[in-house]
């Protein structure tokens, strides 16, 4: 993984890109869904708790990850802090194939007031997101009450162009109060625009991941079934951007190659037939092996090694130069 | 995060450390346990398959990550791997302060090839992990006949040191007999050393984490009966080394300050009588107020400002010169 | 479990009481919680899907279940159905000593028109039940439209007596808007009741317990991620009942004996000075033993059958007589 | 469900069914998987915390139940037990076409000594289940010397007949040593019969779910981490048995029916040209109709009911009369 951080236009406003690796041996994951990740704090702070650790939970989900630190205090007036959105959105749309994004695949996840950017974001920006995860939102115009500027009404400006909405929140929220999640539902359903709502009863305001790693040390901020969100919101984004393919009965590594060698998988070398006929002249036991199919993925000589001295050393080196003389049809 | 690859003694062995932030907001987790990550191979290859993806996973559960690619092929004759693994644990207690590692909360978790030097550090090692997790790994001496050089059979050399295991395999292995996993957990049971073993009945062999992302593509490397070894590996792996705290009633950031003030948590201020009695003399609703527990947490000026202006800037001013005013006590 | 069926006072209104057996190995559960189920059917027919697998599921959990099938139809008009529901909840408060509930512990759990019926009961009803679970209800008085006859809008009817709610719904619900569940959640919070809400975004209406075994075989009917609904209603029931007792350092069967005798537990004896003195004087190496403490809810004449005859026949005999010689002390 | 407890040929040795309802409404249940269980209790009882609890945790699964009492004390010789165990077994495979059962998904379930019993049907029975589950089960031959009579070892008697088995047990257990589960897993092993199994390192002898409603208020009994065995096991036995069908994009209560009518499906009517001109003559809205996919399985009347009076009384009677004219093609 390569982790960057880049100074965007507005002062002070950075994004942290983390980027998972690509790897020859997954090429069913070359490119990843991405989360653009917005910590909460009131447009007074960026919250720690909900930026790190919510980056690695989604990349343990296999998606690229990026946190945004937006404008604030002062400079927190709209559309300033949608202006920061917009630019990282477009930013990783734009060097998408650099990192490996599918720049058809970017979801937005925001806390208490960077939900309200998120969907603030989903429903006005000049650019879209592909999906918006809101965590214990400000939605409504009101909020903007005990924020430094007055905020837009997001449950307003949904419209036909706002992308799949996952939304939680608790009911015991004393900070936000939950009508906040119930008007943003609302005003989906209203413009038919699909969405998943997940309440929970327990659990005050501001429970990141809602786990003891996650909760600063505060009892409160660790409610087990509140925990339960981030799964059920991996499943709905999944619903939304799809599975990594796992359809092949082996992996092939590289389907094109240079030339055939002993260093090629099996699977590769059997969809020739000179090679094939060549390999099963040498190991005859193959054709019958139980563990065939298992074996296609796994380079020649480690099937000959794992086999336990199948042949000898001469022998490897005979097959393989016989191999190489083989011409490659791709 | 900051991630480094650092050189080890043998050729082109290294260490990659995944080292989390700490923050001022997560003090319950200013040292956090580490998993030192053994990708397997047949000791002719390291998997990324089996880095990265599962490096981020323990990442997410709040562990520090470290992924060690050690001695191969033509150096992988003991015991240079395990002089490899040796050196890592060693590093990584030698500074575990500057990575804000707990030094007797460092786990290794190896996988086939990687399982074997798991087991090995854990068995004969000079120095000992503090718990290890195997997955479907070569155990018995007699498989060194399909790997470059010949291995110690690691369940002789249980002993009365070795920590406690987590071992899972599957039934369908047919690369790695599930034998290996049975004569291990036989070993430990023999010298009464705790562990936690898990044989799935489905599953080829090199599943890795058995999830679409990790599989390459393969069905065969995605099952989702055995992908639940993960979660069942962080339970058995929190009750070896605890939970993260989170046993307070709230959060206070900054137990001593230099000095009162209104960007002072107010649980703080609420243990000297005199910022307690200007607090309410200011808000009276605040002794009466049903989120008073909840704000325990928060700094007054952000209640202040919460509440709707609850004050004017001046009175706050006002407020704040007072606070600064009276002795901290600590 | 006894299953049994009584006719109510309405035509055609029965209810189905299963209830478990308690037993004397399991005095934490001697009474126990109980969830009164209303299957749906547009007022039309109680659903076999919603009605007998539901009533498993919750028995699973531990909890008696019972199944009401009220008036439909011609006989649907409020307050028919309602009279129904409150006979089927007094009932099963005024049985309580002999069906072994705990008359303070009673849910209601309704799905679609019986998810009206059950807010009806909650919000209406001249008894309350204690809790309420409505799946997929209809909510506002507009669905009377298209019911046999007309029903109140429950939401319009919550007050200060409401139990709290676990409501679920889908997106997709094609037949009762999602807007119901919305209805019901923002009346719950106008009135500050307790409320959990999950609204998944997949699953036709009808979901039953959202399984293959509660589809009817319908691929709509079976979404595996609203099939979590019933896990998400077991956490939330627990929070509001309470989770059975397992506080015990081991189970003492029968605090209270007629006399001592080797068939009386070990934990028992050993609160009496005389029979500890005497059973130790026969088996000393019970003193030192690792498993001594969980051997103090297993009876003394299994321990010595456990451990391999440590007495002879005869001494057996000898050392229950000279128990039964001990006089009791409660 | 009914409940009914026959006496089998052994003195005391009962059978209790717990046999689900078949409905109209679920075709795809018809015919269900069974799982017989043996309670534990060292041949000298059979726990009921390891009787109906585990009934109904089967029966929330949608497969039929029946708990066996077997022969015990000093009728626990073999082969007595193991008659018992077979008669059940027969009789539940010869009343399978009454009772609904697929006589090919037959499994056992038995705990310590029902544990014994059930590995003994598995692999000497005259007749044998179709899978079985072994919950710390007494295995050697060596632990009959801690019960009322000689036990055979069932390790030893595994056969290329003996059916996929499941296995659990716990480390910490001190009554019956872990070694007996190792011991049958290996004994699998050796014959490449397939096995699952699972050992967690915590939790006493005598777990039963793990729960707290099975613990009998003992804390040693209610591991959360090991009560994760029945969902392993309940995802393996899927695998033996297979899922419930769930493949039909509506359903058709009634494939055939008598006469065409307005109470009969939408999807029934549609299948015949002459009846879905008819109706598309007087709702011609449906054709276009959202909603016309999950309509397919409901009765026509409900439709019009539904969409809030489509038609009048009269037209309705009179296209219920013109549906009954038209000849029913099957």
């Amino acid at each position: 993984m390569r982790i960057s951080t880049l100074d965007l236009t507005n002062d002070g406003v950075t994004l942290t890109a983390y980027v998972l690796d690509a790897s020859n041996e997954m090429p069913n994951a070359r490119t990843r869904p991405a989360v653009l990740i917005f910590p909460g704090g009131a447009y007074r702070a960026c919250s720690d708790r909900e930026a790190e650790p919510v980056a690695m939970s989604f990349l343990a989900e296999g998606y690229h990850a990026f946190v945004l630190r937006y404008s604030l205090n002062g400079n927190a007036a709209f559309p300033k802090p949608l202006n920061d959105a917009e630019e990282a959105l477009e930013l990783i749309r734009m060097r998408s194939e650099e990192w490996h994004v599918d720049p058809e695949k970017v979801a937005v996840c925001g806390f208490s007031a960077g939900g309200h950017l998120a969907a603030a974001l989903g429903t006005m920006g000049r650019v879209r997101p592909n999906a918006m995860i809101l965590g214990y939102p400000c939605i409504v115009a009101s909020m903007g009450d005990i924020l430094p500027a007055p905020i837009p009404g997001v449950d307003e400006a949904v419209d036909s162009l706002t992308p799949p909405a996952y939304i939680f929140h608790t009911y015991e929220d004393t900070l936000v109060p939950v009508g906040n999640a119930l008007a943003m539902a609302a005003a989906m359903d209203r413009e038919r625009r699909p969405f998943e709502l997940h309440i929970f009863q327990n659990g005050a305001h501001g429970l990141s991941l809602s786990r003891p790693v996650t909760s600063g040390g505060m009892r409160s901020l660790s409610d087990p079934d509140a925990a339960k969100w981030f799964g059920l919101c991996v499943a709905w984004l999944r619903n939304q951007f799809g599975e990594f393919a796992a359809d092949r009965d082996s992996v092939l590594l590289s389907e094109t190659v240079a030339e055939y060698s002993v260093d090629i998988q099996l699977g590769v070398l059997w969809k020739n037939d000179a090679c094939r006929k060549l390999v099963l002249g040498k190991l005859p036991m193959l054709e019958e092996s139980p563990q065939l199919k298992d074996a296609m993925g796994v380079p020649l000589r480690t099937i000959i090694e794992f086999g336990g001295g199948l042949l000898t050393n001469e022998d490897v080196l005979d097959l393989d130069q016989q191999l190489k003389e083989i011409q490659v049809i791709s």
